[in-house]
């Protein structure tokens, strides 16, 4: 059995690193958004050319993501989203929505000061983890049944 | 033909009102979350029993109140998500995730300043407002092919 | 909005006479299967003729009930799924899958000490009660925003 | 033809290594749950955190099985259900329901003296075998042609 | 509970008009074919103009009967495909694959001496009549839970 | 039977009034996109807000027209295709897509000098007609069994 | 690109091996139902138990039968349905109508003598073919582009 | 992550040769329809059948063509739909409609004359490109990050 893992959400810290590193040995593709801020703001300008309204600017590139980030969840088995401590991170609860209409197992992995808010997208979670440490251990046990020592 | 309208997001201002209201005479069948927040926040606990724990506490919330929730998504031809001031409100981004994976028709109802943290969430709508006006606008144009004078 | 509940499960008591008159006056169209004990046994032999092998017998029945089943659960917005005290009961834990795979809202009514027997069945619910009343609270909830007193 | 093969429920016999050992040099990929009792029932509270109440403790486990068991049901073309002699085994009866709603092939392993009780589930299948290794019969049979000599 | 009911393949007897009689007071809508056997055959020709080929003929008519086909076989809960003495009605089992495949309620309306002949199509259905009024019969089982006395 | 029928293409010759005209009496729920074509093209701009770029003033005025091209589509079981004499019509072409891969069934409405080039929007037709009248007729014989005297 | 065709139908004559050996070095992966006939028949009494009832031992044996008839289908891009000169071949039409249900290319190969009879099925074909060489000379074109010389 | 992409569209330029020879070392599989223009349209008479009349010559090679153009879109990731300077292209809007139904990530590959004839199927896709270049910027970019230096 191979696992088919997308990890959705925060970009500014290494915490998909942590869980592919820790992930090492185990049958489960990963794949991820583009997660070079600059590129990802401006993919659509430097491609299709310059917009002169920022929200032109931005429908863009946020369309040409859109290719990535749709093949990404169509393909997972398991969608991983990662809620971090900064920025409004709309995109990411919109994946966990997508993600979820498609019957996607979720994992959140996020922190307990935004537990109330965020109860929603938990509700739909199979796993709500506050640390990248835990969704190897997830991963691990889904396709080996060991629980960790 | 009969518009079904779903109407997510904030639940602080009266943006809902005054679509409903504008929309008077439309061909149009609304509906919404539950809009009372301590109702909203409670109502597990109060029917299935306390939790010591605030996250089943919300938990229990958060699973009653998506029953209605995705029975208004399902049945929704049109999803309008407003995005307000104030909190997280990440459920409004999964709802417009989940509208936009059943292929509805997704209008944003967002201001100015949140054009850039938006901008996944606008590349998947159909239309984004900043007005609950311009909502009716759009319901009455669709729905009779009249522009606004 | 109107609900459509479909009520699974045991026959033997009247649990579903307590919802119905229960939600008396909410917008909810309600199916359930046959609940004549004696009739859904045999109606396979009764219309389409006598099987000497007693499986025989019981497929013919549980295949023309399936008709009533699949519309029930087909047409349904939330699936109640009731575990009695009594049998086997494997004809609910289906129903339970079936709709849970259908993407409807899952009501689980069973007592505490099936808890751990009905771990999995409990995990796909989005409510778990132990009395009708509670079904009702939350279809009222669902429907009207109102709290029980 | 390469047959995907989910083997589900009972987990207290040794039926699933009789049918994979007897399928040997067929081309069928199996799948399964996890079957050691104790991982299964702690994998949520040892990977996500203990609980003080069972029910809570019961369904963060029963979750994050649900990640394997959806992910072996997508990707099955057929399905074995096994009904065993001990225990309620709903789980067994939901993941039959799930599957015949995913329109799978669905084939139960259960004994003479729950014929009655499994009736509608035997009605949503496609053979009902008493022995593993009349379901090796048919996986050969399927895959080859080649009956029993 | 309506209800849809789609009568599908012979057209030489009354079978269907003495299952519609039969099934007066019930809560069913039938929809079928065009039954008249001339008009079924010349409607392409005679409203899009002739065809000196027969084949071409017959593909035009046959695509406008299409029209009426699928749609009374998307909107019905339960299909009815009757096979009679003559004629080789490749059409009556080419609808019953097609319902089978949509996972509609199949009921086939078949004659002892073509028993061998439909197996693969009595295999898929949910009860196999040799007489109008046993299908009636089930319609009123399936609505009101009453057996034939 | 009430057949749902969108009525797609051309909106510079009437020929949506002669079907609705000639249609008088049967049971048919037409709807179609906005034919005003000065609203059409600028409702985008007049509700949400001017665009100096004409793109842009297109595209926000293309999605809102796709609210109401996604629901009549959505809805219907029939969808006619206009093909007229004049403009590149690749909205009615992509409409014709759209409703040949949601299954439902296509009428085109066409000339002969276009017959090679509509090669494969014909290929997924169910009828192509050259005149109006004849898709009333096709409408009249798929409700009634009426043939054209 | 890798075509899966399915091969269904008539299982007396060498239509098949025609079009396996014609299609040699074509990138083609076929399947097709059992084509022992005795076996066909047997193989639901031979591993599950003989059963006295005609009927019985047939739908014992179609089921079985059913399991890899819907793998094949389920896997096909293109599914050839061959009908020959003997027998009732309702089987074959019942795959055709649920292989055009997957919305499956569908190829009929069969006789002119049958022309009028298999009209139906003949309208939700993408090619009606005559002889096996037919069959192979689509394949290749579809794959290569290549005309036959 | 291995994209699938489709090219559809124009025939008489060397824009897929272009894609193909940009994307090298690109984890990309392409498919396009056949562009051997004679070929196209006479794949169907030259291996079915000669016709006298010209619509039926053209109805038996689109459906062929139908084979690998459903299976390209079926199989694809990403669809870019080319439209030229020439001919009316009906064929390509009608791709475009039906990959954006399927839920397709859709690039257009169009000229800035076209752009008010095209808008409605520019709405649906997710890049609007006027150089084939783009188009192999786009898909390195979603493929690996990277922007056009």
């Amino acid at each position: 059995m191979t696992l088919n893992v997308y990890l959705s959400g925060e970009i500014h810290t290494d915490w998909r690193e942590q869980i592919i590193e820790g992930a090492a040995g185990l049958d489960v593709r990963f794949s991820s958004p583009v997660t070079d801020h600059g590129a990802s703001d401006d993919c659509g300008a430097a491609i299709l050319g310059a917009e002169t309204n920022k929200y032109w600017h931005d429908h863009k590139g946020a369309k040409i993501n859109a290719i990535r980030t749709r093949k990404g969840l169509a393909d997972a088995d398991v969608v991983v989203v990662r809620f971090g401590e900064k920025y409004k991170q709309w995109n990411a609860a919109f994946d966990a929505g997508y993600a979820a209409a498609l019957g996607k197992s979720l994992i959140v992995l996020s922190q307990d000061d935004h537990q109330h808010a965020l109860k929603e997208v938990h509700a739909a979670a199979l796993a709500v983890a506050s640390e990248p440490r835990q969704v190897v251990e997830i991963l691990r046990y889904v396709l080996t049944g060991g629980l960790p020592e």
